[in-house]
């Protein structure tokens, strides 16, 4: 198993990310590999300086970095051997198992869909992003970003991903699935919402429980939140200041410890070839050590290759 | 000044309503006057029992209740003689200059949009929501609930009013116009969005200052939050759920106290024929209490005619 991580790719790069390589690597499978990407003599330097003497870390130099504001498109072309692009070549040429970045989200989510692409039958690739419950563990919600206009057919297809998802990778059996709405009635919402509605009540895959609301996201009423990406991006940046607030005020709880972005590491894109993570810019060596483990987990459940399979039927 | 105050709408109605109207009548100006509609005999009786002597609190008779789960347009042709009914009758008739219920809340939007009817040139009246700002304050959000899908004119609108609102009512010099979005920069976010941007930032009416993110709610960069009422819809109810759960752990603090529903009592809705006020079904004498002080707020700052002016050019 090959987990790739982009050293360069962050706020705090490469620091932050060779850090938290290294605490990875305690954690890992002793059969896992992390290849960092990256300038060589940099990243080597640092693993020297945190004293790194293990084996499960390795390093292939990409010369190259695409910096936090370039402009996606424009970055993979004119930087081919910038660690983003590289990190997707490997993916491309199965030499990764997964590909983890905390760098230029848009050039991340270029990469997936260009580089490796959307899995045939996937209409728009979701980010997903992990949502705490009041009764511990973690739900998902989808989309939270990628896609900010979705059809009723994308909503459905991310009931499934999601579903499929929570199944294998979070340990959830039979998820249930809840469609975010402003009321609990069938009827109500949007044109779009309704119709999602339908297609998601008629899909036999999928443990569909109808709508949820805003009070819902914590509770036990669904695993799998469905939702455009505009939405699901409002409700994930409100929870994050939720925490912000929190923490300035000194107010403290397990619960909403897990709104820290930390505590996961970073959000998957659901519905490409391969399994690719995207983690926070401000990512800090244990948002990397967590990502690389969310990637790890994804990989030893096959959860591409399962989204895979439910579509090449 | 009289406020029309249904005291049969409410999950703890009569009892609720009128203990509230009550406290009320101690607060509100010596000239305004509270008329209090329901079963004549009943809220009498509850004055009495309340200990209530004082001559700011009239009742008028509504021998017939419309129930939290009735159809709204149904139940308001089937029981013209309820509190509901009585109270936009009222209003019609300019015997009230504001009515609040915390009873059925589609009843509540159909008799605005029916009986008071839209401002001439207003093409969906919103229902509006306080946002507690962590620097002290208010902000205003809209829509949020009453309008699922809307169009970029209608999202422009929203932000006239909800400026006009925020200047008069929460006195609020040169309210800055927010659009609620997945990102700042220009460009993002759903094609409706998108296209609301431009027209807002080509209003010369209003301050509009750009797109603004789910982390940005409670600060300062936004005193007008402008989105459909799905999307508002959301984060309100989001917002009331982090409040329960703050609550159930014990976790008090005075910013987060301002998320409860009491703290305001009710969302107006904007750009209809006069002042109207929906309150929370679960709402407590106090969220009644504050409610009919929001509504004499909204009667002497003369939002509604100010409304009808700008429109009327």
């Amino acid at each position: 198993m090959r987990i790739a991580l982009d050293a360069m790719g962050g706020d705090y790069a490469p620091e932050a990310i060779v850090k938290g390589a290294v605490l990875a690597a305690q954690e890992i499978d002793k059969s896992a590999t992390i290849v960092l990407i990256g300038k060589e003599d940099v990243v080597n330097g640092l693993l020297k300086e945190y004293g790194y003497t293990g084996s499960n870390i390795t390093v292939v130099n990409a010369s190259q970095v695409i910096e936090m504001g370039e402009h996606p498109t424009k970055a993979l072309t004119q930087k081919p051997d910038s660690s983003i692009a590289v990190g997707f070549g490997m993916m491309k040429m199965q030499k990764a198992d997964a590909f983890c970045s905390a760098g230029n989200t848009g050039a991340m989510l270029v990469g997936a869909m260009f580089s490796v692409k959307a899995i045939e039958g996937i209409l728009r690739p979701p980010i997903a992003n992990f949502v705490p419950k009041l009764s511990g563990g973690y739900g998902i919600i989808l989309d939270v970003g990628a896609n900010a206009d979705c059809k009723p057919e994308v909503l459905e297809q991310f009931g499934e991903l999601g579903s499929i998802y929570a199944k294998y990778v979070l340990d959830i059996q039979n998820p249930k699935v809840g469609l975010m709405n402003l009321g609990e009635e069938e009827g109500k919402g949007t044109t779009v919402i309704q119709a999602t509605y339908q297609r998601l009540k008629a899909n036999a895959n999928i443990n569909f429980i109808g709508n949820i609301e805003g009070r819902d996201l914590f509770n036990d009423k669904a695993d799998v939140i469905v939702c455009d990406g505009y939405t699901g991006n409002i409700i994930l940046k409100m929870a994050e200041s939720i925490y912000d607030i929190l923490h300035e005020k000194g107010m403290k709880d397990p619960f909403f410890e897990k709104f820290n972005y930390e505590a996961e590491g970073g959000s998957p894109i659901l519905g490409v070839n391969g399994n690719v993570v995207i983690g926070h810019g401000v990512s800090s060596p244990v948002a990397i050590c967590n990502m690389v483990l969310q990637a790890q987990k994804m990989i030893s459940s096959k959860v591409w290759e399962r989204f895979k399979k439910n579509y090449s039927a």
